[in-house]
């Protein structure tokens, strides 16, 4: 069967089956000119939205489509995770270009759908049309959040403990591995493009952090961790100050950066699509959070700093040495 | 100045700049990982969303920037109006290929931002990437609605009137126009173009007609009658029968149709794009909506059939015999 022989409303009827599986509170999901839907009249309503361009984003042969599909809800999730919410409902648009079989699109939406499960998120719309050349899929996802307890960027305070829920630089060094066709001949290289294909989304550990009185400020880790630390620092008119030695670095990114002579640090402060949580909280309470999130999640919560008055962002190399930290991470317009 | 001089991050403090013109509720809009928003507790939440990408929606010689940002938030909030809901938040995805000028980009968020500014909408946040070839905008708008006066697509009864809140294939002929480069020598050419390229949301024609009890569904004429007529009837489950002769054709449209020859009921049951709202309402009742809506708009609603409960839809011509009517609008995936 092919697309063309079903057409757009009979492929609509076919990625509906599954897509409401929270039905309280939805009047209409698709179908309609919109979803309607009640909203939570006590709670703050988050909306985001994420695009995959293919060529920019994702090639074809580079990543399954169910992944794909997966990948672009995740990304979205992960915003809903660092405002510290809970997420909703989703919401796709989908650009297809020709030639692109109905198999394929079916498994971007089972691949959307196996996580969108996993946190009991209703698919309730969207926009499926034709593209020129590359396919492009949009999600919104909204999500709710208590009026005390949104994590926003600009909260951070001088002072400030700065965590980070994992690892970074995976994603990147995952990425590097797929362009370069790297044989996967180590077990460390399967994590690696494991934590680039397949991102979690920390919305369970947002939703704990927002929850903790003394936890101030998030960002998902999606441009690199030199930008985002950025962003908060603008956004909350503060300085930063990052240990080289305390961010975190799995082994498998270590073994990567031993094989081909890389700097684990540079691949964690510039690498980007992390997607953790880069949270700032009081420093008299860190302790105390992070062991709490410990005995929650059986991860640590990583120190790898403070919020400074001192209006920019420093990285402090293994030698005890300052330096200015440049803004290395993804920015789509610049060269 | 170009895209790659300012960066992402200098792209987005530029546009942000009157995105936010109704402050009233909004907690955070563009510049954290989500929009963070107060929602109306009284009433249902409306959501809906489309993406124009070009070569399939437009190109980039035959429509303005302006006129394309305008469309893409029109189109959008035809869809709010069709649910008969009150507009509120707007958010854009735009994926932009190598080569466009950052003024082209300006002007596609200023032609939104001037729509946006009519209906009092703001634009919260969305997401920029670089794209390969095709530029595409996703633009999603959220509303609001009483919970008693949604207007749904399957709510339609037999019996009902179906009215049309305007004239019906103009879109369709500017398109044509545009495609063939057609030298615009007759104002009523220039009433087509207008048609295709600035469509008019019907916000406050749809907001008054959810509030009258007697009328029953609506669907705004995006893939054209005959088209957005089978999803009302199937949403339904009920039939419908329409009459050639009382199928609103613009003086413009008939103008066009004699000089190439064609016939106007035909662009009028399969063009799409008017983004009229095609309505059903109790025909007991229908004289006095007419009536007040006339009064209150200074345009006619067109009486152009009825909803019957026999499961087909059949068009009359103008010697009185029926024809089964085959659904000739837009299907992005067909031949």
């Amino acid at each position: 069967m092919e697309l063309k022989d079903i057409g757009e409303f009979g492929f609509i009827e076919r990625i509906c089956q599954g897509c409401l599986i929270r039905p309280n509170g939805i009047v209409k999901s698709i179908g309609d000119d919109a979803a309607v839907f009640k909203t939570a009249a006590d709670r703050l309503m988050l909306l985001t939205t994420d695009m995959l361009v293919e060529g920019v984003h994702f090639t074809r042969d580079q990543i399954s489509p169910f992944n794909l599909g997966r990948k672009a809800l995740a990304v979205n999730l992960s915003d809903i995770a660092a405002m510290g919410g809970e997420a909703a409902d989703a919401f796709v648009s989908i650009a297809v270009p020709g030639g692109v079989a109905l198999d394929y699109l079916e498994e971007i939406y089972r691949g959307m759908k196996h996580l969108a499960a996993e946190f009991k998120i209703n698919i309730l719309g969207g926009d499926t049309t034709r593209a020129n050349s590359d396919l492009v899929l949009n999600v919104v996802v909204t999500g709710y959040a208590a009026e005390n307890a949104v994590l926003l960027r600009s909260n951070a305070q001088a002072g400030d403990v700065i965590f980070s829920t994992g690892f970074l630089g995976e994603s990147r060094a995952g990425c590097d591995l797929l362009l370069n066709r790297t044989p996967q001949d180590q077990s460390a290289f399967k994590d690696l493009l494991e934590a680039h294909i397949r991102p979690k989304p920390c919305l369970r550990e947002g939703l704990f952090l927002a929850a903790q009185p003394h936890v101030h400020a998030a960002i998902d880790i999606s441009d690199g961790l030199s930008s985002d630390l950025g962003h908060i620092a603008r956004e909350s008119g503060v300085g930063a100050k990052i240990y080289a030695d305390r961010i975190p670095v799995s082994a498998s990114l270590q073994a990567f950066c031993n094989r081909f002579g890389y700097d684990p640090i540079q691949y964690a402060l510039s690498g980007g699509e992390d997607y953790t949580l880069l949270v700032t909280a009081d420093p008299q309470h860190a302790d105390k959070i992070a062991a709490t999130y410990r005995q929650r999640f059986g991860n640590p919560l990583f120190t790898i700093g403070e919020i400074t008055d001192f209006g920019q962002i420093e990285w402090v190399d293994s030698q005890g040495r300052s330096h200015r930290l440049v803004q290395t991470g993804w920015d789509h317009f610049k060269d």
